[in-house]
């Protein structure tokens, strides 16, 4: 049905390979036969964790984000490695950031960032029975953690303060949840 | 307060400038003095338009998005093009991608959709009072429009076929505004 709309791959190249950011350049046969180029970044994808714990606050980082020269609040999130099952990554993620394991793990959404110019997709889960350990971040990460109601995300999403799209995805999923108004779906085959 | 998770710029560089994206890399100061590399993607801002219409309903696209492969609805959307200020950008972008016009305007949110590599906002507008009009999309631009229930949206959020981050978070905010639920805030300056 979409024919009208699809662009087609006639040659593709790396176009810049840095220490994180890996660039490429495509060129694409347009629906109207015409040529163009298509520029994107390559990005394993990533997960994000909303821990929730029994009273129903939930635990939060705030870490500060280079290229927007600012403190962010945010859920744990992280890369997934090569390889790497999303799930397991969660796992990884949240206890490496915030030292917390969890009991209940439960697949919540898959989300598109950037659609226009990298083909990263993030997998949010919710970790349930949570316990506290020793959290191990990696080389040069550095970030605080804290409990915080949900109503007071809810509000903070609310008033502009929380601005990190998968933290304000995951905030209204939160809230949908808690309320009883939605049940997260299965878990996607391949996910 | 966030001294222990600064970064500070020691020395900057573009290392990459292709047709659409610049990738820059600058090394930092980490909190704890040791030295990092940070790499990112310069852009320039989007907006994103909520176009809804006085029957509840909002005017949707369906865009091919090369990165992924595959077809995104989405609400309409567009890069700021320099010195442009957002609101006038809103404007542009609905009338060149689906030829509408409007008689209000409000400020929904910020959105920054990719803070680990990207320097990236959205600024996201609820319009109404809708006129239809010719559009004109830019060379090399393929995308279809159509009308949908909000409920549609909603549902389409809850099971997964909506995934792209501006339109997710503006269909939250699209239900929380027709409920009643929460009052979209004064335009921030600056935006």
């Amino acid at each position: 049905m979409d024919a009208h709309l699809k662009e087609t791959q006639k040659d593709n190249r790396q176009v810049y390979t840095g220490h994180f950011l890996k660039v490429q350049q495509d060129t694409v046969i347009l629906p109207d036969g015409k040529h163009a180029v298509r520029e994107y970044i390559k990005h394993p994808g990533a997960v994000a964790v909303l821990p929730l714990f029994d009273d129903g606050s939930v635990l939060m980082e705030r870490q500060f984000r280079y290229p927007l020269h600012r403190v962010f609040i945010e859920f744990p999130a992280g890369k997934i490695d090569p390889g790497e099952d999303t799930l397991d990554c969660a796992k990884r993620e949240l206890q490496e950031e915030t030292g917390y394991t969890a009991a209940q793990w439960q697949y919540v959404c898959t989300i598109h960032n950037a659609i226009a110019y990298s083909d990263e997709h993030l997998v949010l889960y919710v970790a349930r029975g949570l316990t506290q350990g020793e959290r191990k971040l990696d080389e040069g990460e550095f970030l605080d953690i804290y409990k915080a109601p949900l109503e007071e995300l809810v509000e903070q999403v609310r008033n502009g303060e929380i601005t990190d799209v998968k933290t304000v995805i995951g905030v209204f999923w939160l809230e949908k949840i808690l309320s009883g108004a939605w049940t997260p779906p299965p878990r996607p085959a391949g996910i």
